[in-house]
């Protein structure tokens, strides 16, 4: 991923703008503090698919290299959607480091740095792959995987009332399609269709059996993020868990709704969603109670060996190394 | 503009999305209530331009839907910027309105429907563009458009530093920057440009001739919508002025410390910037004693008659007509 320096200069250098070096100036801090220090999954991901997926004649320097810049673009995409998320889930760090809007001086600011990096993308697509054949498909890809993630985030809002968790909304339907939405689109399915569109695959079925297998996947690294966020080690994972205090629909609060004695949920109502440690440690203390620990070893164990059926099952056009890889790449994961 | 329930059902119908029908509920919530209700000044000059620039044999009834559709694009985006302005300006009022993010359960997500609404252009081209030859020029307009006023906004935020306005960076230089990036390029550019895609114009010499002038009348148009923000009518402009007590670079405040004495400086520094009612009306004192109503009325005219200096200039190409009425649409408005 060392192109990221030159895709700075090409968005921040740029000889359009002549008249506005403070911007420009602005433009390359907020990128160097928001895009190049997370894991950058989603962005590996598309040039490790991109590898598996082209044929060896196609394995040049010049196509891996844009599988690296499609890949980035992911990585702006993902950035972009974090900026907003830390602001309107009053999140506090991030990656290890105080949330953007957080940083001295940015404030509300950050939506506007959120759309930078957003748009920065399409000048990348637009200087990059102007004559490319996946111009257009990605272009709308993109358009396309903004408009999911948003509808996701929409979803997610819409389980608070009045600033509290709407209880009666937090069913396994409602948090699956969140998943979906907010997180397995731009993910999962985003960086193999692009890696799919830059080799030149096309087909609508071979697209559609993709999706499906990325969407459990999606699913599954979810449900082990809401996990991890209540039971992983903050120091490893460079954030603090807020979902209890922010009263999300999580896995593990749809689950202990499911399981609750009448006691047990007025416990938890009374706790969930508020600030204050004594609550989060009575949450926590519930889920550990209903065993949702156990619950999880099995959950992850389970789907980890469905969604391998799955893909074994799938027989036409992909290789299945491409899906084994990527699972495997957060299968266990404790951070 | 009659489309517009037509746009606003294609977004929120969409099979694509039958497992979310909340979702796209509120959508539809959201683009009622932020996109209709304004003067729609730059969808309509869409439309405008297209009927002067389309030759009389493509001046069709689908050709000027088609018109009216990227017309309501523009507004779609126009409304994207404001919800997030009046967050990022802590702005109260909006078109006679609360602004969308004080509206009782909206609050910070209003930072994603603004991106509902920006991504909802991008769906409404590839619905009704996908095969037409303005489809990539439109969209790729877009992208640079969003980019261009997003630069102006940092620009325009770049003006504080610490929440208090950095006088020093007040200069007529940096003024000039901020209103043709934040405001001229998608208030008169875009709307011209994509009349112009959709009558086939793609000459490169003929759109930088429209965009000088189009940025000159962006221009104008920012001077006097600064000069109406302190000394308009709120009741006739349906949303209270808050330049002042924002701490603006506004063309008034360059103006009054380009004037001010050393006396009359420290009054402005004292005052500007400030939320209370008292020192509003010292800073409105001070512009008066400073003559700025009248240097403004003596700016609108010489300014009105350079620009259509320039129009009469303009040798080939687009209809003079095309910019005289855009022209007198805002000439001594009040409102």
């Amino acid at each position: 991923m060392a192109v990221f320096p030159d895709l700075v200069r090409d968005l921040t250098d740029d000889e359009e703008y002549p008249d506005i070096p403070l911007v420009t100036k602005r433009f390359a801090k907020v990128l160097q503090y928001n895009v190049p220090l997370g894991k950058k999954t989603r962005g590996l991901s598309t040039v490790a698919s991109y590898k598996l997926i082209a044929t060896p004649e196609d394995l040049t320097n010049e196509n891996v290299r844009l599988a690296q810049i499609l890949g980035w673009c992911v990585e702006l995409l993902h950035s972009s959607f974090l900026i907003n998320d830390d602001i309107m889930d009053s999140s506090e760090t991030r990656r290890g480091s105080p949330c953007w809007y957080l940083v001295e001086g940015v404030g509300m600011q950050a939506i506007n740095d959120a759309l930078l990096i957003e748009n920065g993308l399409y000048m990348l697509l637009k200087k990059y792959f102007f004559n490319h054949h996946c111009y257009v498909p990605a272009m709308e890809l993109f358009h396309e995987t903004v408009m999911k993630t948003t509808m996701g985030q929409t979803l997610d809002v819409l389980c608070m009332k009045n600033g509290k968790p709407a209880f009666e909304t937090f069913t396994m339907n409602r948090y699956n399609s969140i998943v979906k939405y907010k997180t397995a689109f731009y993910s999962f399915q985003l960086p193999v269709a692009l890696a799919m569109y830059l080799a030149g695959k096309y087909d609508a079925e071979l697209h559609r059996q993709a999706t499906t297998i990325l969407l459990e996947m999606g699913h599954y690294f979810q449900v082990q993020d809401d996990f991890l966020d209540c039971f992983g080690d903050s120091s490893v994972m460079g954030k603090k868990g807020t979902d209890i205090q922010d009263g999300k629909c999580s896995w593990l609060a749809v689950l202990a709704l499911q399981r609750a004695s009448a006691d047990q949920r007025k416990i938890f109502e009374q706790n969930y969603g508020k600030p204050n440690p004594e609550s989060v440690a009575i949450i926590r203390g519930l889920y550990e109670d209903l065993g949702l620990p156990n619950t999880f070893a099995i959950y992850e164990e389970e789907n980890y060996n469905l969604i391998r059926t799955h893909i074994q099952q799938t027989s036409q056009g992909l290789p299945h190394k491409l899906f084994f890889k990527f699972l495997d790449s957060f299968y266990r994961r404790d951070s």
